[in-house]
C-alpha cells in the first residue's frame, strides 16, 4: 500500500500562501524503508527528508515543502522509486504527473459541497406567462411533447416556452432531489432555443421572462439557501451581437479583409471573439460583474478554445482576466470552464477553478458502464462508438486526467453523467440497475456532481438534441420512480458524510466488472464498492463496517449493485 | 507491432507551415481494423480517418492533419484504444502525451548532425601565451597535474590556465574524434574558474586569451568546417557584474528594501537576474546578438529557473525573446536550454530548440549501466545514489520524457553521459566495456550527442569539480586508447549512416540487461543492440543485416556489448 492525494487528510492546508512551509503525508506499508519528498521551487527540483509514524498498519510519512511559487509540483522518492500523481514508477519520469500544490486563491468553500442541477431553459418548465409571449420571427412554436427535432433546418429553432419563472415554480423537485444549486445554460436574448449565440449580454431574453424573471428565481433560490450559476460564452457570440454590428468595436472579431470573419466551427452564426481585442477585455468585465449581483458563479462555455486562433493563444490570459473581474465583485463565485477533453494545461494559473470533467469521470464511466447493445455511432465526438473497457480502465483513465491537473482543480471539477451536449445516462448504460451505479459513483467520487434535469426521472435520449426533450412534468406516472428514489438517497448520502465531499480517494480493488475505493477524512472512512455485473465475489475489509447504501453486509458478488460502508472509530485517525 | 515517431519516414514535412496539411503515417501488424487520428485545432480536438496500405508485413496508415497552430498535438485511435507518445492504451488518456507537430521556425539542419565536445576551458589546454599573463587577486595558480580541490574555499579559485588559443591548438584531437562542434562553458571575465559569476558580457576574459583569441578559435574550427558554442547565464550575473553596480541597472536584478537581493540558491556572490525589466530585455540582446559574430549559438545555463521567481514566471517570454534575438542575426544558430530534469513544459515554444537531456538519456542510461561497486552519495542531487535498473526501465523513461514534448525538441536535445556538472561515465559505469556500451547509446539514439572533454580517454571523477581535472596531454601513455579508438569508431559510425541522425527510432526488445532498437529511413535500417552483462540469447531478426559495429553475426549473449547491424534492402521504403 502506498498512496497519497491532495485531500486535507495528506495535505492539511488546503490554501497554502506563498511563502509558507507546508506538510505533506505519504502512507505506505511498514516495509518502507526511506521517503524524501522532491519538490520544485523556481524552476528547480530540491529534496526534503519525510519521517516515519507509525499509525495502524501504516507508516505515515511527514516532509515539509517551501511553498514559494504559485504552483509547487512535488512527487516522493520511495526506497529509490519515484511515486507521482499516477502511482509508483520503477524508471526516472517526466515532470508532468508531478503533484501540485496550488497557492493561487482557493475557491469558495461551498463549492466542494455543492451539487449541481443543469437546466437547458427552454425545455424545463414553462410559467403561465408564457401563453402571453410574442415569439421572435426565427421561432418555431412547439407542443411541451411534441418531439425534438434531432437535426435539420428546425433543431435550433424548436421553442418549447421553458422559462425562468417555471424553473421557480420547481424548486421543490430540485431541492427535494439533494440539489442545491442550479446551474442554467445561456440566458441571454439570441437566435436559437439554446442561446450560445447571444445577441447582447446586457439582458436576459424576454422569452425567458427577462431580467426580472431572472432576479425573482435568484431570490427564490437563494430564500431556499441555494444558488445560481450562469453560462456565457467567451469564445464567441451570436452574429446578430451589438457588437459585431458597431463598427468601433470591430476589433472584437477576426475580420479578415475579404469580408469573412473566424467562427465557432466555421459556424458563421458564431463570430469568434478576438482576445487582442483592449476593447474586449474591457467591455465583458461588465457582463460577468453585472449578473453576479443575481448569479453565484459562472459556467464558460467553450473555454478550451477561447482565445486560441492560429497564432494566438490569450487562454491563460483569459482565464485569469475573467477569474480577476469575478473575484473583484463576487470573491464567493463559482467559474467552472468547458473542455470536452484534458484540461490540464488550462487549470491551476489563478483562472478556472475546475472544467467540465468529461475527460476523467463522463468517459471513463460510459466505457465501464455502457450497456451490452448500446449502438451509438460515435463517443462525444470519437468514432466507433463507446468502447466497453474494465473497472481497471476506469481507475487508470482517472489516474492518468487527475494527473494532469492540481487535486483544487480536480475536485471543483464538475462530474457530470449527461450533459445537454450528451445522450443520456440511461440510454448509455441500458438499464435502471447501471443507472444506480453510475449515480452512486457521482455520488460518491471526487468532483462537484453535476445532474441534468431529467437523468433523475430515468428520461433518454441517444444524442444531445434527444436529450434536450421537455420534462415530463405532467406525466409523473411515467417517470422512473426507483431511480428518482435513488438519487434522493445517494445525493442524500453525500450530503450526510464529509468523506465523500472531502475526504481522500483511495482504489481498493479494480477489476473488470468491479471498482472499490476508499472515501476518507481524519473522523470518517467510507468504503464504496461499485460492481456492473455479476461475478467472482471480493474480499473487502468490512470488520466493523456498518452499511449506509446498499444494504448488503458482505461485497454482493451478483450486480449490477452499489454498496457503501461506513467506518466510525478509524485507526488513521491524526493523533 | 505499433510504431508512430515524429522522424522524416513517418512525417515526411519536417517543417510545416502554419496553413499546411500534413501526412502522418502509423505502422502497425496487419490485424489492426481501423485507424483514425485525433489532433487538436485550436485547442478542439477533430478527427480524420487513416487509410492503410500494406508494406512487407506492416500496414502503413497514413493520415492528414491540419496544421493550424504553431503546435498541433495528435494522437491515433486504433482499433477504439489510443495510441500516443507512450505507447498504446486501453483506456483514456490525459491530453499530455500525444505526439505534437511543431509549425515554429525549425532549427538549422546542420544540428540533427553535430557532434558536440564539450570544453571547460580552464581545464583543457594552455596555450605558449598563459605563462605571461598576471593572474587577478582571487586566483590560485595551480599546476596542470595539481589535485582539483573539490569542496572548500580553494574550489572555484583554483587556476589552471587553460585558454582559447590552448584549445586551438587541440583541434587535431577533436576532429580526429568525429565531434564537429565545440561547446565551451563560459568565457566572460568573472571572479571564479567556471566562469558562470560573470562580471561583464562585453568581453572575454583576458585570462583565455580576450576577444581576439576567440576569434582566432573560431575562425580556425570554421576553417574546418566546425562549429563553436558559447554558454549564457540567462538566470543570474557575478556580483561584480557592471549591470550590478549601475543605479541605472538596479532593476534588472531583485533588489529588497533592506539591501538583500535574490540570488541562485541563495549564494549572494549569483545574483538573479528579474526579467520583468524592460532595460534587461534590451541590453540583453547586444552579447547574445555580438558574439554570434564567432559563435554559432548558444547554451543557456540554468533556463529553468531563468525568469521565475516566486509570482513570477517569465520563463516562455524569455525563451522566446532569446530566440528571437539569436535567429534576428543568425537564423542558423543553435540554442539550446539547460534544464536538469524534465523541460517538456519549457519547449515547443518557439523558444529554446531543445535541451540538455539529463532526464531522459543521462539518468536512464545512468541506472542502466551503473557499476556494481559505485557509491556515488546521491545521483546528479537525488538522495540515496544510483539505482539500478533494467533496459525496459531505461526504454519506459525515454518514452516518458520524450512523450513530454516534441520529437524535434527531443532530437535537438544534447544528449550526454557525463558534463562539467557531473560524475564521470567511467567512474559511474566502472569498466572500459560498459563505457563502450554508454558510449555506443550516444551515438546511435535520437538527441546531440555531447561529449565532455575527457570522456573519451577514460578520465574518472566521482563528482563534477573532480570531472574538472585538466586534460593530461602529457601523459597520452596513461590513456584508455581502447575507449578512444571506440569512440571515434561510433561517433563515425554516426556520421556514416543517416538513419542514426535522421531515423525514427523503434523498440524491438527490452529486458533487464538488453535494449535492442531500430533506426529507420526510408532508405536504410539499422538495428542496435546494446547488452551490460551476458544473458540468455535474445533472437533477433538478423537475415539480411550486415554488421557495422561489433562484429557479431548474431546477438551475443555475453555482455557487455555494443553490436550495430545494417539493412540495406528495406521492405519499408516508402513507394
Amino acid at each position: 500500500m502506498i498512496h497519497h492525494d491532495g485531500s486535507e487528510l495528506h495535505v492539511p492546508d488546503q490554501s497554502p500562501a506563498p511563502g509558507s512551509d507546508v506538510e505533506v503525508f505519504l502512507r505506505t506499508s511498514p516495509g518502507v524503508q526511506q521517503v524524501h519528498v522532491r519538490s520544485v521551487l523556481d524552476g528547480e527540483p530540491r529534496f526534503s527528508d519525510a519521517v516515519a509514524e507509525r499509525r495502524g498498519d501504516e507508516l505515515w510519512w511527514r516532509a515539509t515543502i517551501p511553498v514559494h511559487n504559485p504552483v509547487t509540483p512535488y512527487r516522493f522518492l520511495v526506497d529509490g522509486n519515484w511515486f507521482t500523481a499516477t502511482g509508483l514508477a520503477g524508471h526516472e519520469v517526466a515532470d508532468t504527473t508531478d503533484f501540485r500544490l496550488v497557492a493561487h486563491p482557493a475557491p469558495p468553500a461551498w463549492i466542494r459541497d455543492a451539487v449541481i442541477y443543469q437546466i437547458f431553459p427552454d425545455r424545463f418548465a414553462r410559467s403561465a406567462a408564457y401563453a402571453e409571449r410574442a415569439l421572435p420571427p426565427w421561432a418555431v412554436p412547439c407542443g411541451w411533447d411534441a418531439p425534438v427535432v434531432g437535426r435539420g433546418e428546425l433543431t435550433s429553432r424548436q421553442i418549447y416556452g421553458g422559462d425562468l419563472d417555471g424553473i421557480a415554480g420547481r424548486l421543490d423537485h430540485i431541492q427535494s432531489l439533494g440539489a442545491d444549486t442550479v446551474y442554467l445554460t445561456p440566458f441571454f436574448p439570441a437566435g436559437s432555443n439554446h442561446r450560445y449565440d447571444a445577441s447582447t449580454f446586457d439582458t436576459v431574453d424576454p422569452l425567458l421572462g427577462g431580467d426580472a424573471a431572472l432576479a425573482r428565481l435568484a431570490d427564490a433560490l437563494h430564500a431556499r439557501g441555494m444558488r445560481l450559476v450562469g453560462d456565457i460564452t467567451t469564445n464567441h457570440t451570436g452574429d446578430a451581437h451589438e457588437w459585431f454590428h458597431d463598427p468601433a468595436a470591430r476589433d472584437r472579431y477576426y475580420h479578415a479583409d475579404d469580408g469573412t470573419y473566424a467562427a465557432w466551427y466555421g459556424v458563421p452564426s458564431l463570430p469568434k471573439l478576438n482576445w487582442n481585442s483592449t476593447g474586449l477585455r474591457k467591455a465583458f468585465v461588465d457582463p460577468l460583474q453585472r449578473w453576479l449581483e443575481h448569479l453565484d458563479g459562472w459556467r464558460v462555455d467553450v473555454a478550451n478554445m477561447t482565445g486560441r486562433h492560429g497564432t494566438d493563444d490569450l487562454t491563460h490570459e483569459v482565464s485569469r482576466l475573467v477569474a480577476r473581474a469575478v473575484r473583484d465583485v463576487r470573491p464567493d463565485a463559482m467559474l467552472v470552464a468547458e473542455h470536452a477533453h484534458g484540461a490540464g494545461g488550462d487549470l491551476d494559473l489563478g483562472g478556472w477553478q475546475g472544467t467540465m470533467n468529461y475527460a476523467g469521470f463522463t468517459r471513463p464511466l460510459w466505457t465501464w458502464l455502457r450497456g451490452p447493445d448500446l449502438a451509438l455511432p460515435d463517443f462525444l465526438g470519437v468514432p466507433g462508438g463507446v468502447p466497453t473497457r474494465g473497472g481497471d480502465a476506469v481507475v487508470t483513465a482517472m489516474r492518468a486526467v487527475s494527473a494532469s491537473m492540481s487535486w483544487r482543480s480536480w475536485t471543483h471539477s464538475w462530474t457530470a453523467l449527461s450533459t445537454h451536449d450528451t445522450p443520456r445516462v440511461r440510454t448509455v448504460v441500458g438499464d435502471a440497475g447501471r443507472v444506480e451505479v453510475a449515480a452512486g459513483l457521482l455520488a460518491t467520487l471526487p468532483g462537484v456532481p453535476m445532474l441534468f434535469a431529467g437523468d433523475e426521472i430515468g428520461l433518454t435520449g441517444a444524442w444531445g438534441e434527444e436529450s434536450r426533450q421537455p420534462m415530463p412534468w405532467h406525466d409523473e406516472a411515467g417517470w422512473d420512480h426507483t431511480t428518482l428514489a435513488r438519487y434522493r438517497a445517494l445525493l442524500g448520502l453525500r450530503r450526510a458524510h464529509p468523506a465523500l465531499r472531502h475526504g481522500g480517494m483511495r482504489v481498493e480493488h479494480a477489476d473488470a466488472d468491479t471498482i472499490a475505493f476508499w472515501r476518507e477524512t481524519a473522523s470518517e472512512r467510507l468504503l464504496v464498492f461499485a460492481r456492473r455485473a455479476s461475478g467472482p465475489p471480493v474480499d473487502l475489509p468490512l470488520a466493523g463496517a456498518v452499511n449506509v447504501y446498499g444494504g448488503a453486509a458482505e461485497a454482493p458478488a451478483d450486480g449490477p449493485t452499489f454498496q457503501v460502508w461506513q467506518f466510525m472509530a478509524t485507526p488513521i485517525d491524526r493523533t
